[in-house]
């Protein structure tokens, strides 16, 4: 099949194998696919990845051994693949399996390829009435939700959300469906503009410019994607108040832990969420994620599109598969 | 009135003026008062306080205005003297109202002398079973008591206590009373036969060794009092778990902040605590405060206390002012 390869670099190549579905797996076939920031950051060797990446995907069950009323169904997919077995999953905790691989991150071939597979347990049906193009938004979608899983966000609470990426923007969205005080503070008045036009407040600041006017927010959701945004996170948040870390970097970083404890602050690292209320969100369309979208571009064109998709200030670039992909061969 | 001033340094004066209280206020004769870490960082440049040192302490309330029905009571005292106006007053935040002053720690003089003043509504009365080498342990047991009011600690969680410290002691007991398994790591074994004579689990490990053989903890309260006490903490609790931040210390700690991220652990800041719960303990007997009594020192010889105290692996060490003090001069 044709994949996109990271080796070192990325390769597009057109023989790349098939893959096989192990017990309890579906193979699916690719419809469409984002890319994600940590795509990107794959590439430059966060995980130390080798394999085809790719994690936000929507697809169309090709096989499911044992589990054939999946087979023809479109899907998308929580992207950890526990063992289901051991102390973690038993407590409800899949997504943190000590055990797990992850779709095009670690140790499992991902969705810039025409298929891939996953266990049929990670399985969610696409709604008839959600395009691919909106479908696509699903897993970046439920790790905004996660946050809604993980504290409890007040009708009036101040909530600041701390960068306009394409998950910021997701996250901005989730929280205002709280009801809360929210304003999002980012550098790209462009983006910030469709927060603008949904009437969520917006505050752009430029880079290594302080944050001023805002303060004591009950909670801060750290989304830069940069090492110094813990910093300015704590400054915004009041006593007490909740700081969710959802930004992911190389390395250490130089935090004042000791302020945190005097002020008694709570931080909540975030990470993947909810497939299942991410769906319904989108079936009732209560947040637009087409406004998101940079551009789509055709499979054969992705390293192009790895390129758009790396430009500063660039939202979500997807990668149509759907007209493309021939039967699966099962050798 | 006789004070131990830090200026600097430590001195001991005769002649250091008797504080007025003002409006709202009470006089109170210190009894007794207990020598914190937080004294010694104090001495170290902490909070570049200059003025009396002392938060832990058990007075006799000599005069209060307005308030005559404090006045003979014996009490402790919330240190942290708040405006009670501004919005984080109004929340219900009082420890954190950034107008505060902290008795004998940033803004007004603390306890290390013979009398002290303190807004009446910060006064608990301590119940007459209580000694004063009991009673002096109430601040110090309401930070302990203040894990309790942050987060939820079931009788089925694992949790861990990381340092042996005065305050880590405090924080063991306070959690073995939920039930849970409870393990304690320390470097002092001295220490941690306390905790051991009350059927509460420890492990000794030496200084800069690896914590080996346990991991996954719910909960793990970092009480070491140093920076490199985070990477310890966060490697042994279980993804998604709470990490409690008991330690403060100069400056800043290289964190990986990402790998919370990953793992979505919570860090909770804790600082001070419930005073009343804390007398309530104490009054039950349920934590054994007398097993951590070092030493008690007569004032007149509070910098050989100090030194005392700052030996490694020393407990509580105590001042007693109780047969010394003349009635308060008003001028």
């Amino acid at each position: 099949m044709r994949a996109l390869l990271l080796d070192g670099e990325l390769q597009f190549v057109e023989d790349y194998p098939t893959p096989t579905p192990a017990p309890g797996e579906a193979l699916i076939r690719v419809r469409m696919a984002g890319i994600c920031n940590t795509d990107m950051e794959l590439v430059r060797g966060y995980m130390h990845f080798r394999g085809v990446p790719g994690h936000e995907f929507v697809g169309v069950v090709e096989r499911a051994p044992g589990a054939e009323a999946w087979e023809g169904r479109r899907v998308v997919g929580d992207i950890n693949a526990a063992c289901g077995m051991c102390a973690t999953c038993r407590a409800g905790r899949h997504t943190h399996c000590p055990q797990r691989t992850t779709l095009g991150i670690s140790g499992r071939d991902g969705a810039f390829a025409e298929y891939l597979t996953l266990p049929v347990a990670n399985l969610y049906a696409v709604p008839e009435s959600l395009s691919d193009e909106v479908a696509v938004f699903t897993e970046p979608l439920a790790a905004a939700c996660e946050i809604l899983e993980q504290i409890h966000v007040h009708p009036t609470d101040h909530v600041i959300v701390l960068g306009d990426g394409k998950l910021g923007l997701l996250c901005a969205q989730v929280l205002a469906l709280t009801g809360c005080e929210l304003t999002v503070i980012g550098r790209h008045t462009q983006k910030l503009d469709i927060l603008t036009r949904m009437g969520i407040a917006t505050v752009h600041v430029e880079r290594d410019a302080p944050v001023e006017g805002i303060q004591g927010a009950d909670i801060v959701v750290e989304a830069t994607g940069h090492p110094d945004g813990y910093a300015t996170a704590r400054a915004l948040v009041r006593p007490r108040g909740i700081v969710v870390l959802k930004s992911t970097y190389h390395g250490a970083v130089e935090a004042n832990l000791t302020m945190a404890t005097v002020n008694e602050i709570t931080l909540v690292g975030s990470r993947c969420g909810p497939l299942a209320a991410a769906l319904r969100l989108l079936e009732r369309g209560m947040v637009n994620v087409t406004a998101l979208i940079e551009a789509c571009y055709p499979f054969d064109a992705i390293r192009t599109a790895f390129t758009h998709a790396g430009q500063r200030g660039a939202r979500k670039v997807l990668v149509s598969l759907a007209a493309a992909a021939p039967p699966a061969d099962e050798s």
